[in-house]
């Protein structure tokens, strides 16, 4: 079993002598630190952790952290990184005037998106979403949840899960895939929308369940999207399979659905720009994690996600990327940090948190990841030395990763 | 006399065949490339380029762009990198409600940076400034211009001046000096305005330009900062001996300080984030560089530069990165330039422009630098393969500067 020992920790982040499912209100704003510490693993496990004073003698390896901080590895719940090709030319026509729903209905977005999916080949999408997840290796992700969404044919969805299943084996990070076939209504079924909710329940669903490619189920609950009533119907189907529901709510309007998924037990709801007060009672006591991405709103100029109002009435709040070529191109979970400070006014602690353990825990892996605890996975990043946590979401334009570590493996 | 080939270049961009000082107003849309593309450098400067199909066949060093693109280096007219400490406590005061305004009248801010400063010795200053340039040398900047202003006493803004001084022995990129002795009001002065000013104009002035320490002057406009006439006696000060003016302002409001900058034909007015009709017309026809630096009301929350109203009334922009521990602690262009098109409404080619030629402009480095053409000096950097420019500032949270050169050659 080869031990690799980190010395010299500036501070040791998020290190947990009593590991929490996950943190929530008020205790966010308490990270617990060991400064001036050191780090052994096991086995690709954490296997103690304490005082420099404390640091055992030899390892198989050592690595000295030079007083830089040691991060578990961010936990993004929420990436749509199998996709077919940027979509840089829609920004330009956004910069030209036209907004994210006009785009839409004159075939681009989502559709477009498709359209290019269904035309690319299985080891292609393979080869570029494996780039997207080399690059966050090293921007230091340790475990992502990807969805579909792009297929929204029965072949190209499979296509899209089977893609994600092959993921799974070219890298050390755990991998939780959603089927999101309810991303947008295909243009085939413009006037037969039950059609396509029957084509998921009845003809997608058995056939990815059948061959294990899925763990949860999505539907993107929105205006000209999918309405309360068809994503209640879409749970209660994957519910069926074992498949617990994370679901698009309220990116752009508040239509009631948040309640409907706390009733069925969603693991969690996602994006929240618009949150009602009527959605922040029914969260309350659920176990339904209030996912924020507000890369998504910089990236199209929408509002904020009220991260305060929910924290400030004791729910806990995670952290994801969105990673996509439409609204989010990009990964980079630093900089969702930096955002949920400057721009939701999250405390870096509480945005740590969120990024972190709260991330995981909206992947049911919060067992294994998410915080520096003796047992869990070994997943963490190496900073250069900085004052203090505030300082990672403060230097917004650096790359504060600079040595990432999989199952103590340093990623190259 | 050594040479540099660069191949298959995916597109060269900004490769002017007759060279322009600048770029305003409608041209600033039409970015000049040249796709599938050869690069050739000699004695570290640009010797040709063209299509790859008259690629010549030799040269002392080849490098493959493997389809990457060539932009020129951004060159960053407006930075405080010189400075003792970071200031990630202000912002974790800022989420907490504080302004920036009411952190600065705490004696936080620029005060906060003047005490730290003036404490710190010189040595340290220059290591500390030394790492930031390197860092923005990896980030494909090939020319900076870097302001006093955190000493605030004849002493430490000499020791602030001496260390821009001897970076310039230490990087290849060209470095501007400014001298931005009104930054703030030292509380020594606060009863004394007057007194600040003679200081700066009596004694500061006369031992900068006896030293040849700085290339321009500046002043921070502003209200709580210096006034209209206060700036304006200090652009005739600085014109005495031979330092043109580089001035912020209107970051908070508009005090009708531009068309007093225009009238002493001040080299650039940097900020912008509030611009009145009649600050627009003063600015027609003008030889003053509209400078803006999105990052800061990026950070500090404020309004972002009306960009498309100064380039629709036919004036030239130039973008900086403003890096300074207060409202910017990020010199990361490519990101300036990703909040210029997603926050400013300016095109991926308008943007581009702005933080190249129109930066050098800024510098009086137009001659040499912020562009590829025959004869300037060659600073560039690579990319990987991407689709188009726009997917430059699309990709918001990537670094896509690959390889960055200066003077012919590659920075590590």
């Amino acid at each position: 079993m080869p031990t690799l020992l980190i010395r010299n920790i500036g501070s040791l982040v998020l290190a947990e002598t009593a590991p929490r499912p996950f943190v929530a209100g008020r205790d966010m704003q308490a990270l617990p630190q060991v400064n001036n510490a050191y780090l052994l693993i096991e086995n690709g496990r954490f296997r103690a952790f304490g005082p420099m004073a404390e640091c055992p003698g030899r390892a198989d390896e050592v690595v000295d952290a030079g007083g830089g901080f040691v991060f578990p590895s961010w936990c993004d719940s929420h990436t749509h990184i199998v996709f077919a090709a940027s979509r840089e030319q829609e920004f330009v026509d956004r910069i030209k005037g036209l907004s994210y729903e006009e785009i839409a209905r004159r075939g681009g977005g989502i559709l477009n998106s498709a359209r290019r999916l269904r035309e690319t080949p299985e080891e292609e999408l393979l080869a570029s979403a494996l780039r997207r997840i080399r690059e966050i290796e090293a921007l230091g992700t340790g475990a992502v949840e990807i969805k579909s969404g792009y297929g929204l044919t029965v072949e190209s969805e499979l296509k899209m899960l089977r893609v994600i299943q092959r993921l799974k084996e070219e890298t050390a990070m755990p991998i939780k895939a959603t089927f999101l076939g309810a991303h947008a209504l295909p243009p085939e079924y413009r006037e037969n929308r039950e059609g396509y909710i029957r084509l998921i329940i009845d003809e997608m669903l058995p056939r990815i369940a059948g061959e294990g490619l899925a763990d949860y189920i999505d539907a993107f609950c929105e205006k000209g999207f999918f309405t309360v009533a068809e994503t209640e119907q879409l749970m209660e189907a994957g519910a069926r399979y074992g498949l617990k529901a994370k679901v698009h709510v309220n990116q752009f309007n508040s239509l009631g659905s948040i309640p409907v998924c706390v009733k069925w037990n969603a693991l969690s709801v996602d994006h929240l720009e618009v949150v009602s007060e009527e959605d922040i009672e029914s969260l309350k006591g659920s176990n339904t994690m209030a996912t924020l991405l507000p890369s998504a709103p910089f990236f199209i100029n929408d509002p904020y996600q009220p991260a305060r109002r929910l924290i400030d009435a004791g729910l806990p709040v995670a952290l994801a990327s969105d990673y996509n070529p439409g609204s989010t191109p990009s990964g980079k979970m630093q900089f969702v940090v930096s955002l949920a400070c400057i721009k939701c006014g999250m405390l870096p602690e509480e945005a740590i948190h969120a990024a972190t353990l709260n991330g995981a825990r909206a992947m049911e892996l919060e067992e294994d990841y998410g915080s520096i605890a003796v047992g869990k996975v070994a997943n963490f990043f190496i900073t250069p030395p900085i004052p203090s946590v505030a300082y990672l979401p403060y230097a917004f334009g650096s790359d504060l990763v600079e040595r990432a570590f999989l199952r103590g493996e340093l990623v190259d």
